[in-house]
């Protein structure tokens, strides 16, 4: 049942909205929808607007987070994460800490798998947004701090970082891994994928860097084929303890 | 604590054994693992062979049963199974169906991620041998089905399938899923990944079909070059209620 | 020597003009440049605007061409053709025919290349434009024909195809080309691509299809990394007699 | 008309013979095959063995010096070489620099191209390896010379570097080119490519390196795929001046 400050999709007429259940109104070129009648609905729910246009009620997912969440840069992709969830094995028995947080996309998709979520992020302005988007999740097993990873500390089963990766931040996430955890390294450009290559090598038991290719097909009345537009956005390196 | 009968991996002296707590005994070229004696040990405990050797205990995550799960053909690759997660947004909110089962191992990492996996396989055989990797996972939100996917009933957020594909699966699904839930088809060759995306589109709101193209990244003392082993394995489909 | 009306690079001043050599004058932001002075120079002989600013002549090579020829739609891409004349060792032994013409650029390519080169295009104001372009490259091997590639004669070494493909121009190109000799068909859709494989095989010794992506990579002060702007363009197949 | 010593393809039986024209006999499991008799016959002639199996005479093309030649290591694909072709716009009135000249692969393919070829190799067994699939190649127009790159003179249209760079390589190529000419530099590992771009840039007008992904296409009764043998060889820089 949605409560005054959920937030909230609401479908229809080829639009959508994502708003936030409470006292506002909010004006759009199908009528006035009324936001404080959102409280006590459910998922699949009709939201009707002042002139009759109708809207279907949808509870966010961690998908609906990386299309409207706020963002303070371009965060990872979700091909990216996927792969992060896949080669870690990140599952609900997980401890994760995840730094830096960004604009917590990330941080909301581990919420949504593992048991718990440690959100590490330097900046302090990047801290309080991503604490938006992650209460805005609803999800209550992200903790973000907005603290220098180098600092952490506890045992973690993964240990995910995306940012100007050093060496010592990687041999700080073997510090804090359990036996048989996983460290996965987001790195946009070559040469720090480098940096966490020779880190790592040595270090864990297994080192591998993986780039992810991703393509989408088109599919017309004129035929089949890939879509010029590809995404490329960097590499990931997985180690294990 | 280790009970008789769980999965364990055991690793040290550069080899790596996936074993069954019990009364075996594993004679390895390092001398003789007691397996008896893994049974109230716990992670990170060492077993010493007779001849000295010493083995850490680990217990196995997902990643693990891919490597060391039995196998019924080839299973998806963990690129495409975390594309699956991540577009889908899978969390553990989410009750999720797959089809079909093959070795089980899609389903061992959903079920790791999700509220409850039920997952369908035509051939019984298969079925069974999925059962025994997934009585392994000890993951007890997962109940396996040996039947067709055509005569699954309940409501999902999340439907996979990998499977010989045709329309009238593509429109099962969507008669199970929630508003707002996902489609995602996994499909190795180009005329059934048309098959989906002939059948889903009008249908779903959205559909969107994704090639991943991974590439391993080397490292050495000669410099740093892509891996010339690429994989590609499939097109994956992603389709919102 | 540059003649009247032979096509010119003029480059200078942080600009590019591709002119050809007459009476006329261009007029540009750097002052103006008098073209009928062009005659009689020669590549890297020096042509100053009335205001003082200098331009160095080049003699344009194909692949200004590709950037600076007139267009009736699309043209492959260089790295097809460059593929095309790879997988075909196009070279200055070789009769060539190239179907449909289009803007005329793989002709250039090609004409630059081979022995003689004919190219069809059966839509008679296409082929009038690619003469434009064939004049301008003062290729003097080439020879355009506004007709039906399916009413063509001859004996050829390689046949190029990049028309709407159908079977019958598979077994047309075959009864073309001498023993040892290609075929090579662009398909920008997979369709396309099904109908020349399954029309070659069989009846070539050998049959190949390629798919070329391409990357730029970018290097700046931030490091190195691939350009998220990749080409797909098409599939070439290759089949030899 | 073949002459003795002329290289020629023998095709039939499902087998192929890169063979000599020549007094030897040539034993097969088809039977023999007098060599000598070759001399005087053209393409398209029937070769027959002594128990009756026809071999169809043909003059080996460039691609057939890429399956057959005599090879010193790796050469360059010919989906490279066909790159650096196409992003040249090499032609028959360009002169091309050629270093290193490995096992002359590259210089034949360039040589049925270009007006001269001129191909530098440090190495003098490299090089006199080379010239033997050069002299097979009936190509008169290349020089193989086993000398270092560095000490090349002359002005050239196209300088093709595929050997361990350094800077100095790219500054002496710029000296050797004409104006509006093309440097192609061939890289296996990202360092080296660095190494050319970061000498190039400033230096040369335009610099751009690309990487082509490419993969071969498969059919079958099952469907259309990808095949999953796809090759990456390396870097290729082309900077013009």
């Amino acid at each position: 049942m949605i409560e005054p400050g959920d937030r909230v999709l609401l479908i229809g007429e080829g639009r959508e909205f994502f708003v936030k259940a409470g006292q506002n109104v909010l004006s759009t070129d199908k009528g006035q929808l009324d936001l404080a009648s959102l409280v006590g609905k459910t998922a699949g729910d009709i939201l009707t607007t002042h002139n009759g246009s109708k809207f279907t009620i949808r509870i966010p997912r961690p998908t609906d987070f990386f299309t409207y969440g706020k963002r303070s840069g371009a965060p990872m992709l979700p091909k990216d994460i996927g792969l992060v969830i896949a080669y870690t094995g990140m599952n609900h028995n997980d401890d994760v800490l995840d730094a830096g947080t960004g604009s917590g996309i990330a941080a909301i998709y581990f919420g949504g798998v593992a048991k718990t979520v440690k959100t590490y992020e330097i900046r302090p302005e990047f801290s309080t947004l991503a604490m938006k988007n992650i209460i805005d999740s609803k999800l209550t097993n992200i903790e973000a701090v907005a603290e220098d990873f180098l600092k952490a500390e506890g045992r973690y089963d993964v240990v995910h970082l995306d940012l100007q990766i050093q060496p010592e931040h990687v041999t700080h996430a073997y510090s804090l891994l359990r036996p048989g955890g996983y460290l996965a390294c987001y790195t946009p450009f070559l040469e720090q994928m480098a940096i966490v290559v020779d880190a790592a090598t040595g270090l864990f038991r297994e080192v591998h860097t993986h780039e992810l290719i991703e393509r989408e097909m088109t599919r017309s009345k004129r035929g089949t084929r890939p879509s010029t537009s590809v995404s490329h956005s960097g590499y990931v390196t997985i180690a294990r303890k």
